[in-house]
């Protein structure tokens, strides 16, 4: 393990010569205590570090991992914290670096149809710049309304839209970032095809900050679909809700944009939470399908046959949501479910398995044994479209703290055992981070595990950008 | 450099051991021959192999892995040979694996919509066997009907069809694969989302056979299209032509599958290669656009506005071919272009940049000039819609073996300079080999080739796998 050393006035001092008195908290813990987390409410993952810093440009981060190299002291990137695998921790304290001021839409490039935008910029306000143009990027995390562009990359966040539309790292071309040892380079470009050379842009996608430094990211961006239509599909159980995500596509032949699923709990407690209520009260599940596309009636042609193979495979009724404020409500309640569980009930461990759509069916009988096994809920939401589904661990009331510490780990276990029996994988979207590392060997094996070291190594001999996450390098 | 070992009758016996006497090629030059070049035509790029193997399976790849390192001789794999940089050739001898044996399709899973293939099949073989399911594999280079899907997948082959459909990498969900080491490593799975550590997977692909050997692949299908129609466009000049392809998109919110461009002297060498005639004789330039859809009906109203979109923008003519008879027939002018300029004029160099789709215009007269200033000849052809041209530098007839020599690398100097002037990249999909191999550098920076060279030592510490490709490591 590598040895760190503590911030010290003399090294906040150098800080301060690059990026300015004011862009630098240091001695504030009340302001620290910030970026000791992310959305996981569990403490054990928290870390303060001992000093934020906010850069403005490449060139000043740059300037940091120099010294953080020379100093040996570690450095976190954090967006917006939006995070829920601690991806964003400093685990081992020293410097976390902000990106607040780095959050401007440097260009929209209508011809080539490209964005060029800093990683503080938030998702959504991309989105509402280039609506008006007709262009719209096709990243949608859940968190679309927080969440910065340089995390979503650092994730490769991948949300309701993927079944259509892929993950983050599709729309992403080209990259100028800064290497742990403060090298500036750029990859890519305004570019639909580029094979320079290994795909490093790909590499850096998904690595959770720990290979490189995003300062500033080009976006390929798509006509913004004309038409949209939402279906609320309520179902009288989980099962006949799953078995027919992949009946809808095989037999339409068409890709909705979006097919998420709740279980009875997670919209009941979603509704519960916004202050709404559902009126079908024999409902055990419920699917939440997107179609979107060019022309107003195609897409009803395209509803049209998958509500009806909806109702063919056991739909108690489709609701139809064809304008922007129905549409809305109804994601509110789908975006809502995380939240309102936490309120709901703190002591819970949402996971983000991911398994091939057609052994959905399967998996959600199995989380239904190995709640009862160990006496946990374990209620179930996410991205059915995609395979990706938000299993929630959560304990119940009657059981003590210290029963759920010992049993949550028994549960993992078994879920992920499961998982990687149906060739899936433990995370689709949320990531490795510290929250998940102790399982890396289990889910890829030791040989792609040494290998990821030996990367992380090549871009980072000292092990100072965002160390202890993924792997222990 | 490495120091590399002759292969010795001693290591051919173990090699036989492995995988059979029927499946080793040793002192056979005729036969060996074959294996000496791709499809470039220059010579100078070719090198004899010291033998040939056919394994069978990953263990059989896993065990001369083993051997190649422990005798420190290298193994270059080779697909169909139908690459255009040099990356299947052996450049320092050793041992050739081919793939032959490793050419089934091992599964069509119709309820996730995947494919399992081995490397050795050949792209247009899996479309053929899918097509009546209503499947399809969206990856589509021109040489389709001959290459294999692991070269697809080494080179990320991208071709004609990357407009709307991406290029190989983006269907490509799972790989099994040996390590230059000779270790057997599974990643991803069945899965459309998956983001458990580094992405080698996406690392792989692109790799041009540096990193690692596929020996078993996932690949993402699609619902076929239901309709396609295709517009063969013509136009008085490249100009003209090139300037609708940006505003083709932009304005109509359309999304081809396919924007092709051909100048005269390229439609006009594949007509007569073809003993074909085109009526049109004022034609300077020509495009291929083609749009595919669920419904045909919609198609129709895509196509029309499409082609109206051509003739407000300077097209001559728009003809529309809609079955597959004619459609076929106007992708044989299409794919056929490389090959008549092969045998029309043998000495050249096929070049592959890309460029931004708004700098077309602007680099099609930068190549005017160029190919004036140096008394060549440099037809162009190719994806306008993704920006990637096959700017191809001919020799005239004139001009002696000695001076082509010597003009050629400045010709590249020019050419290159100005693409990296536009944001451009060197090549698009075939990669870099050893044919494009001294202008890593002046392409993505010194430290990028840096961070590449220490990504090879990562994976092939003793530098056996496919070495001196890409970069000398």
């Amino acid at each position: 393990m590598t040895e760190y050393k503590k911030v010290t006035q003399e090294i906040v001092d150098k800080l301060i010569n690059i990026v300015g008195e004011r862009n630098v908290i240091w001695n504030e813990p009340d302001k620290l205590e910030n970026y000791s987390h992310d959305e996981i409410t569990d403490k054990k993952y928290a870390q303060m570090p001992d000093v934020a810093v906010k850069p403005k440009n490449a060139q000043e981060i740059a300037e940091i991992m120099k010294l953080a190299n020379k100093e040996q002291v570690p450095v976190t990137p954090r967006g917006a914290g939006s995070g829920l695998s601690g991806g964003a921790v400093p685990i081992y304290g020293g410097i976390v670096m902000l990106f607040d001021r780095m959050n401007k839409i440097l260009e929209i490039d209508k011809t080539n149809m490209m964005a060029v935008v800093e990683p503080g910029v938030i998702t959504n306000e991309l989105n509402q710049l280039i609506e008006p143009d007709g262009l719209f990027f096709a990243g949608y995390p859940m968190s679309v309304e927080s969440c910065y562009i340089g995390g979503n990359l650092a994730e490769n966040a991948g949300g309701g839209r993927a079944v259509k539309y892929g993950v983050t790292g599709r729309y992403i071309m080209g990259l100028e970032f800064v290497t742990p040892e403060g090298e500036i380079l750029n990859l890519g470009g305004k570019l639909m095809k580029n094979v320079v050379g290994f795909d490093l842009l790909k590499l850096l996608i998904g690595s959770e900050g720990t290979l490189g430094i995003f300062t500033k990211v080009i976006i390929k961006l798509l006509p913004v679909p004309k038409a949209r239509v939402d279906l609320l599909v309520p179902f009288a159980d989980p099962e006949t809700a799953i078995n027919a995500v992949p009946r809808i596509m095989t037999e339409s032949g068409i890709i909705p944009t979006a097919i998420e699923f709740m279980d009875k709990l997670s919209f009941e407690t979603s509704y519960k939470f916004l202050n709404e209520h559902f009126s079908h009260d024999d409902a055990g599940a419920m699917l939440l399908i997107e179609l979107d596309g060019t022309d107003p009636e195609v897409l009803e042609k395209e509803y049209e046959m998958v509500g009806k193979l909806c109702q063919d495979n056991g739909a108690l009724e489709v609701y139809i949501a064809d304008n922007h404020t129905t549409i809305e409500r109804v994601w509110r309640v789908r975006r809502n479910v995380a939240e309102a569980f936490m309120v709901y009930s703190p002591v819970q461990s949402l996971e983000d398995i991911v398994v091939p759509i057609g052994s959905i069916p399967k998996i959600l009988k199995d989380i239904k044994t190995i709640a009862e096994k160990h006496d946990v809920l374990i209620p179930t939401y996410g991205h059915a479209g995609d395979g990706n589904l938000h299993a929630t661990v959560v304990k119940k009331q009657e059981m003590s703290l210290e029963k759920w510490e010992e049993t949550l780990p028994k549960v993992l276990l078994d879920l992920y055992a499961k998982t990687h029996e149906y060739g899936g994988s433990i995370s689709g979207e949320h990531g490795i981070g510290h929250k998940r590392k102790k399982y890396m060997v289990d889910s890829v094996g030791a040989p792609a595990v040494e290998l990821m070291k030996r990367i992380k190594r090549a871009f980072d001999p000292n092990n100072i950008l965002n160390p202890g996450k993924i792997i222990d390098a």
